[in-house]
């Protein structure tokens, strides 16, 4: 019997709003028709979207408001303006009255982070909330926190995200203990900042049935694919994956115009058009597009601004995913579990420094 | 009249030592003829090589020694084993006697960071070094640092490394007032850690004649050249860099299979063969090679212990341009001129705060 998913949609989120959220979700209902929707802001919007897609109208209900949270508010300026009224918001408040199972939105992310942890709050033994996001390595995907939800932390933040990272990975990519890699500069011993150590000595000492951890990775570890799990506090994971989406562009924007320097290059850019598709295919950040914003009392999830329906049907499969396999379920158990273990651990921390 | 530039050698430094470091130097020799060489290390090794180079063997002296650093020596046992005695050590001895002017190693990074600071000492006004190296961006090439020394730091050590940096710019660049942007997660004014944002301030209220600060710039704006020099303490730094580089490798692994992966695109890679090679040249890691270590009171590169002689080469061309531009009197006049302004400036940041 299939599971029924309910998805809270953020119809006005994003740099285009309805004409990109709606047409995404009848993407991602083609993919998992067991789903259903709220979709929520200007109806004089979303409907006529709505009239193209009858198998998405069939299975979504409209929730009319007027206000919306702009790419710009800052997230004190969103919580003033939106709080109870705006798009953004009614969509994890349905979260949180059990009315869906996962919030999706392309809207603000500071506004949204701030609205989700405001409406949601966190976890029992989080303190604060991180974003995981899909990344494409050399040995397939993997996952990283936190992208820049919060920045700093200590040991046992660091510890707290590498076990919500990985129920993340075991429900994405069905691993029974996926490996855990915490990033730092070198992969001795003694290098990096102090808490990163004591973290490694946590999961060390914890020694999870759930996930197994393996050590420090470098920068360049993350995309070959070093460990299912990647954890970093938010400063840095934000500046890894803004640096490597740059190298990436970079180097694609150099190969088109080196492709079109000469007629013998356009040439051979015909007879490798295919091995040129694949490569854009392969390179598509529109498939690893949807950051799951963790350790709150309800799932929510976050696709980029300038996404196209393509992308944001990803970002709805992500949630939908998240769902069906009981992501949050899963960090509740492993934080229940291991919460014993997560609190525990500053006398193991003790007894090494 | 040619300044002459005495350049030290640790020719047993780096993977292979003095089969690439000598033909690496003749290479540099070939662009810089007035150079002098100083070259440190087992003189059976470097003798052979030596003499296929008649040239540089003219302008060469050679220092016998057999204690060398190992790749994998930590920095405490490296100065515990190495010190006065190793390749690595008399090479920045000869900057410290002053009989060289800049030294150059491919050897293990923490080593030479440890020996540079123990025996050169750090500039007055500086706590602590840092590393600086060249990233090829969409623009031309910018100055990243710091890219791995020096963990951490407050707001003044990120005014200082702004400093250096733009010294090191104007030098290598040719540049009068290059522009300088802080790291960070977000363009707008309340984002990221304190330090960052005190570092702006102070950096915006010293208004420097050799330096214009443009803000912050995110991990994406490096590559897309958005600062002539972008600052950062060592965790982010390297982070940063690796994360790039690791995808630039990530992404030429997906091109070559992509071009191999059926006839049609063979055929298609013979075609753009040209485009191929000039994509190849432009991405080339070697050009790039050559570390600054600043902050001391002399001039050490770190060049990649990986690389060819032609990537040596690329190190030693660093070495030689921080000399013949004297970037030590200029880091010193902008300290000295500008030290006055860095230490007043924590006043103008209580102000703010």
């Amino acid at each position: 019997m299939p599971q029924r998913v309910r998805i809270a949609l953020d119809a006005m989120g994003g740099d285009v709003g309805a004409s990109v959220v709606v047409p995404g979700a009848a993407i991602s209902l083609s993919r998992h028709p067991e789903t259903e929707f709220l979709l929520i802001g200007d109806s004089a919007q979303i409907e006529p979207q709505l009239a193209n897609h009858a198998r998405l109208k069939a299975v979504s209900r409209v929730i009319h408001t007027d206000v919306t949270v702009s790419m710009h508010d800052k997230p004190s300026q969103a919580l003033r303006r939106g709080r109870k009224s705006s798009s953004m918001w009614l969509a994890i408040d349905a979260v949180k009255k059990g009315e869906a199972d996962v919030a999706v939105s392309a809207g603000n992310t500071g506004a949204l982070m701030a609205m989700a942890r405001f409406n949601l709050h966190t976890l029992p033994g989080i303190d604060r909330p991180a974003i995981a996001g899909v990344w494409p390595t050399t040995r397939g995907d993997s996952i990283v926190l936190d992208l820049g939800a919060t920045i700093g932390g200590d040991a046992h933040h660091l510890a707290a995200l590498a076990v919500m990272g990985s129920a993340m990975a075991s429900v994405l990519f069905n691993l029974k203990r996926p490996t855990v890699g915490l990033l730092n500069i070198g992969v001795e011993e003694m290098k990096g900042h102090e808490e990163i150590r004591e973290a490694a000595e946590i999961l060390r000492a914890m020694n999870l049935p759930q996930l197994e951890y393996v050590g420090f990775v470098e920068g360049d570890g993350i995309g070959r694919g070093a460990a299912d799990v990647i954890v970093t506090e938010g400063y840095s994971g934000n500046i890894a994956l803004k640096a490597a989406e740059g190298t990436a562009r970079q180097l694609t924007d150099i190969l088109r115009s080196a492709m079109a320097q000469s007629w013998r290059s356009r040439i051979g850019y015909l007879f490798a058009r295919n091995a040129f598709h694949a490569l854009r295919e392969k390179l598509d950040p529109r498939k690893s597009n949807g950051g799951v914003l963790l350790g709150l009392r309800g799932v929510v999830v976050k696709s980029h601004g300038g996404t196209d329906a393509e992308g944001f049907a990803y970002a709805v499969d992500v949630g939908y995913e998240m769902v069906h396999y009981h992501l949050l379920t899963k960090i509740n158990q492993m934080l229940n579990r291991d919460g014993g273990a997560l609190a525990s651990a500053p006398a193991a921390q003790e007894a090494i420094s």
